[in-house]
């Protein structure tokens, strides 16, 4: 078999051979009126894709497809689809399906839909399985397939479908503007992008790390200063300083979150975006008394989140930093043990599709 | 030695005799320009009286006097105060100083001041100790101190410098109007006037409750419907219902919070205002990640608010539904094993202090 019959992908069989990549046949849904096939171009790594592979949240069947941050030409679309056109160049974030029809959805919240299909590891209602994009094809709805402007490189583009979007929903929906002063934790793939997203929406940007090497490379991506956590009595300066702090790291189980929540001001909120496998640190309910914090997390963006986004990076050059390696089972090796590693900066591309597929 | 230059009240000497009560003398702060004395009428009974006495939230020094629900006359008035005269009926909460000055303060947030003076177990700067109000005066900085309505019986106004203020600040500042599903979670102290608040506040006013035989209670108050939450799978048809959960519970450590978030509508918020001793249930950052649902808690509410609080009780017939006892060494030991052992319908508040301090 073969598309549009179905697919090829880089898989893993299980979490005990979660580096170990081969290709695989996969069998997408039956094409619907609102689908999109994409031709894959190159496709981001994230921490879900390491969290996902390695069982840290929760076991899996293989042969499983990752990958999340998509981008490709639209060469097949449905009859009702109305905003793409075949060959436009599309990107496919962390969802798939959602059914843009219950109250979560109609209240622009489809990201949260209680009957979403995430991009993999994902079943649909009729039991279809959803692949990720280390694949030539990626079927989606296409509420959740975006244009790329022109301006925005590929590569460039393929993180911002879920580094992107999961940072810059939580900053808008924060009011993050001028006259706030935000705080971005740890300089990594999220918070790399987080801190040029939320100085482009006109906060005063400080950055949180545990890593002075990185405080001059905060700065030039917009920080007004890298705050140093290992220094200690770190926050005491920073009591009720930040109306916002956006925590991107997936370790926040090792965070002392009281001290982190005792530099926001009254009502401010300490807001997650990295997923951690262990659960929170333990807390007394008085560690919010002293200034009201609100701790929370979120879940991507919604589509018109998404669409601003894409147009802010164009418009204002925003854009990840990345290193990129080739499709293959050494590529996503290195990808993969580089994410887990912390050693990426600050965002893997998998790039060379064509020559991974034979497609040229 | 007496007033002015010594007060009297009922104390306790530590956690293991927390139910003994005997009069003592208490030295009260030098009498500043811009303080008030208030001969006591009337005290509430909180739960934060029993968890500080109990040694729930620490150690202490005894004799220590507790009280924060004052109710009296302004019998003594500084220099600079000018709202209040003497004669005036007023009311003091849990705070009785701030520093006015700092950023915190600075945004009507007195309430977080880091500077703030509780009403009791506290210290000023100058190194006073301040002492509640199971006492016969009080003497507090007038910024804390409040003209009760006339419409307002001082033993109903007694339980809302407390209660009242805990439950409405957090509503109003969450924007609780019509238009906006609230829950109020257990119907106790707190939750029996948070139920009236909400309505008041012309929210769609529902009551959780481990108490079926309380739901009746709850409607009276103004709930719409009292769902109760011992019952298998209670959150199911309640998934992102809730703009906003009032949770007055101090056992929040027994809950399933996941199971309570759930019930939120996205980024809706499940706000505490029990502090239980014991830490919050442990929780991985994913029980966020369903609906965005915001953890917080809060610490009463400021000035502004509580006149607006005392406002509305007197306009809407807004009352706490009381028992009251003697302020005596029987009394206060009734008083606060009733409160501790959750027996208590729904608030208790000590009478008698002429008769307690010889006044008549």
């Amino acid at each position: 078999m073969g598309y549009p019959d179905t697919f090829e992908g880089y898989c893993v069989d299980s979490p005990k051979s979660w580096n170990v990549f081969h290709k695989s046949e996969l069998k997408p849904k039956p094409f619907g009126d609102h689908d999109i096939d994409v031709q894959i171009e190159c496709c981001g790594v994230c921490g879900s894709d390491v969290h996902t592979i390695t069982g840290g949240w929760g076991e899996f069947e293989g042969p499983l497809c990752v990958g999340h941050e998509v981008v490709g030409k639209a060469v097949k679309v449905g009859s009702q689809v109305k905003e793409i056109k075949k060959g436009d160049r599309v990107g496919v974030g962390a969802q798939v399906w959602a059914c843009l029809k219950c109250e979560v959805c109609k209240s622009k919240n489809e990201n949260y839909c209680p009957h979403m299909v995430d991009t993999y590891n994902s079943n649909y209602e009729d039991g279809s399985v959803a692949h990720g994009g280390w694949a030539n094809y990626i079927r989606a709805h296409d509420y959740f397939v975006f244009k790329i402007p022109d301006a925005l490189p590929s590569e460039a583009a393929a993180p911002l479908l879920c580094a992107g979007i999961t940072t810059y929903s939580p900053l808008v929906r924060a009011d993050v503007c001028p006259g706030k002063k935000v705080a971005i934790c740890v300089i990594g793939g999220l918070g790399h992008l987080a801190i040029q997203f939320a100085a482009a929406l006109g906060a005063e940007t400080y950055a949180l790390t545990h890593t002075p090497a990185k405080a001059e490379q905060a700065k030039k991506l917009g920080a007004k200063e890298a705050i140093i956590t290992t220094e200690e009595g770190w926050a005491d300066k920073w009591a009720f300083a930040f109306d916002f702090i956006l925590n991107c790291s997936d370790m926040t189980h090792t965070f002392d979150l009281k001290t982190y929540m005792s530099t926001l001001k009254v009502g401010g909120q300490f807001h997650m975006v990295g997923l951690p496998d262990e659960p929170l640190p333990g807390m007394k309910a008085r560690a919010f008394a002293s200034n009201a914090a609100k701790v929370t997390r979120s879940h991507l963006g919604n589509h018109q989140e998404m669409d601003e986004m894409l147009k802010l990076c164009a418009e204002k050059g925003i854009k990840p930093i990345i290193e990129t390696t080739d499709l293959s089972p050494d590529g996503c090796k290195k990808a993969v043990e580089s994410v887990r590693d912390n050693h990426v900066r600050y965002r893997y591309v998998l790039t060379g599709f064509d020559k991974a597929f034979g497609s040229k």
